[in-house]
This record gives C-alpha cells, structure tokens and sequence, in this order.
C-alpha cells in the first residue's frame, strides 16, 4: 500500500502557431505521452503555444519550476519564424551564440550549402548540450531541466528516444488495466467512487465512449503497485458484472482513438 | 495594410489524465482549432491540465483573464473523477449546485434510471448557462466566457457547433495560402524572412516536412485581407521557382497531418 517512491514528473511545450490554427495536427504529444507512461516518467501538463517569444518564455519558466523534465518541440529550423532558442535563452537570461559543437557538425555536414540561414540551427543558449539528430543533423539542445527538439515528428522521435537511452532518469513505472465495459457511468459510479475512496495509491479513471450509438465507459486502474492494480482491476470486473454486462474483450480508446 | 479590426481570441483547456497519459488520444483540439480559424476566432494557446482540481483553476484563471473566450473539454461526467464543474466553481469563487434547468431536464430524460451519481451531470455553478447536448443530454455550460463541455469528441462537436450558432462572437476571418514545395528551408529562409519584414499584418510560416527520405517545406501566409495574401503567395511561389522548384500541387500536412 506504499505510495510510489520515485515519482519523476514532465511537462511538454507544443510550440506553434500551425497546431494553433488547425492547419497541422500535433503528433508529438501523443507520442511523447505514450512514451513517458511507458518509461516511468509522469507528464503532468501539456501546453501548446504561439510562436511568440513572450508566450513561450512564460510556458517554459511556469513549467520548469514543477517538474523534473520539460520537453518542447517545434520552432528550430532556419527560418524567421524559428524563434525557440532565442526564446529559451532570454527563459534562462543566457546570451544565444553558435554552439561550440554544433557549428562544425553543421558546417561538416552542409559543406557547400551553408548559409546564414542553415547556421541559425547551429545557436543555442551558451552552454547547452546538444540533443543529435540522426536524420537531418541540426541537433536539439538542453539547458538545465529542458530538452529542446525539433517539431518534425520523425526527428522529434529519435531525438526523444536518444534521450531516454542517454539521459533520462526514469521512475516508478504507471501500471494499467483497463475494463471497458457497455456500463453506463452512471450506474457504476458509485461502486467506483467507493473503490477510490479505499485506494490513495492508485487512481481510478472512468472515460466515456460513444460507439455506434451506444455509451460505455473504459475503467482504468493506475498505480505503481501491480498486486494493488490486479485487486482493483478484479473488483471493477465484477461490478461490471453484477450491473448484468461483460468486460468487452477490447479497449475502444485504444482502438478508436477518438471515441466518435 | 490595415490590421485587423476585430480580432477575437480563445484559449482550449483540455482535462483529462487520460490524455496525459498517452491512454486516449485527444480530438478535441484538432477540431476545435481547425474550426475556430475557420469562424474567425484566434486560438492563442491551448493546455492539457490533470484532472486535479488546483490545475484546472490555474489553467482557467489565467486563460479567462487574457482571451475573449475558453473551452474547455473534459470532466463533466458523473463519475467521481469528473471534477470539472466544482473546479469552474472554485476558479470563480462561485457555489456548485443543481442548475434549476438541468436538474428537471436530466430527471425528465432518465425516468427510473435517476440516481445520484446520475444527478451529479446537473450541477454547475451558480448562474451558469447551459450548452444543450443532443446526444446524450448531459448539458455543458457556461460562466462568464468559459464554456463547458464533454471530452467525448461527438458530444464536445455537438456542442461547439451549438455555440457557433448561437453564442459566439466571431472577429475577422483569417485567410491562408500554402505553398508547398521541396525546397530546403534553410535555401529560401532568406527570401521569406525578407518577406516577412515587409507586411506586418500578415504571418508567413515555414514547416518543414519529412517524407519519403526527402525534406520540404510548407509556407503558409496568413492574413486577414485577402489581396495580401494573394500577393505575398504570388511572391513566394515565385521564390521557389527561382531555386529551381516547382511548387507541389497538394499540401504534405493537410494530406498527411503527421508529417512523417
């Protein structure tokens, strides 16, 4: 019954305007997310915003303050409206300049096609350490607690994952069960809520789905302790059944990501 | 070249430790985003928060202060960790009570299936407006300008689109042209940020694409008259050509959200 020990927390800073206005739809969080459950490290808020330097000062200093890790993607290509490094570095009050590392890799690597415009992917804050992309070369970089990468989400993925083979320090891994069931919530409700009350450890979410025209819900049993969530996961089946339905064999969230 | 008259804001939160967790993928935002520019509403900033009371009324007060509106998604069922409606209480120092339309309506709707539980799906703070539901009439609501409604994706379209129709305020449409093009970013970076400085009124975005092995670029002029945008399209579709492209007759991220 003992609360999780090493609890490690992150937050994530989505940064731009095209997820914004609906033109691109982010799949960084989604990935990033599913990641983190995965490691042990617990996301705890998620922010998208403007590529405007005010904005993401504000989201990086609020968030980096709570958590362990932040991690943001987006914004460190070449162009005018690449705004992130400039933006992390007055988060910091560090002066931005070309990397030590970074502008040799860059210039190895563009040879006759460097410009101006390319090196503004080798700045960083001073002091940074590089993030590597394997794919296009200009790195992602660190500074303290946050962990810049690139909004493309291939690039976003293998800098995302050498971090977690190089840097991350992991905690207590969130177990689940899910029991989706054609239960309305609101005759389970009660069962749940009496469940919750008895179990600080471990929560207990209930999510809604709406599936050819039909409501049930998706029961999800979370904690660190894997006999805790086995006992629960057990005793929600059987309220299930007790309100005369079955555990569906399937996990509409998971196969329907939208639920419609 | 003038500005925006009228230029309405928004901010999105969404609740849920599902999403956080990466168990449930959002749609909510990728909706309401898309839908927002297209009513002529400037979506400023969006937040996943945890269903933790403390982080809805952080995200809630600082969002209501700085935009014309707030929706937020997420917590409105009847289970015990639907905390949406004391939290929306709570951020505007309001009571919690049955709303005197919604507790008739739900009693109306459920017949002999009321229960407590059930009932908990008619409170909202005091004075709140109800957002009708005609799905599964469970209402969102209203105080102020935020406005409540369901995560599950088919019941929050249900009920944005009844806001559209009935309650919002929408300002200046903004218009966009995409160029897209496999031209590197960091060789038209140059011509862009040129661009860029000359019109204030109208953003010029670069994003850049990842598909099959090969980078590109999509460049996305927004404005809200639309002889600008036409122009400034015109112009950059005339830089590419000048690095010896072709602009590409379909938009990588609208056909292919992810990028990858």
């Amino acid at each position: 019954m003992s609360a999780s020990k090493n609890k490690v927390t992150a937050a994530i800073v989505i940064i731009g305007d095209e997820v914004l206005s609906g033109r691109t739809r982010d799949e960084n969080l989604a990935f990033m997310s599913k990641r983190c459950t995965e490691i042990g490290i617990r996301l705890q808020e998620a922010r998208v915003v403007a590529d405007i330097e005010s904005a993401i000062i504000e989201a990086i200093n609020e968030l980096r303050a709570r958590n362990d890790y932040v991690f943001t993607t987006g914004g460190i290509g070449p162009t005018h409206d690449d705004i992130t490094a400039d933006s992390i570095g007055a988060a910091f009050g560090l002066p931005v300049g070309y990397h030590p590392e970074a502008k040799p890799l860059l210039e190895k690597y563009l040879g006759d096609r460097v410009n101006e415009a390319r090196m503004r992917m080798a700045r960083t804050p001073e002091g940074a350490e590089l993030i590597p992309n394997s794919i296009s070369i200009a790195p992602g970089f660190i500074v303290d607690n946050v962990h810049v990468m690139a909004g493309v989400p291939a690039v976003c993925r293998v800098m995302f994952e050498w971090l977690v083979d190089n840097k991350l320090r992991t905690g207590d891994k969130m177990i689940s069960r899910t029991i989706s069931a054609h239960v309305p919530e609101g005759e389970i409700a009660n069962g749940l809520a009496e469940l919750a009350a008895k179990y600080d450890d471990v929560d207990i979410g209930s999510y809604p789905f709406y599936r050819e025209g039909k409501f049930g819900a998706a029961l999800v049993v979370r904690g660190t302790v894997a006999t805790q969530v086995t006992e629960i996961g057990d005793a929600i089946e059987d309220l299930v059944r007790s309100l005369g339905q079955e555990p569906l064999d399937f996990d509409p969230a998971a196969t329907d990501p939208g639920n419609h």
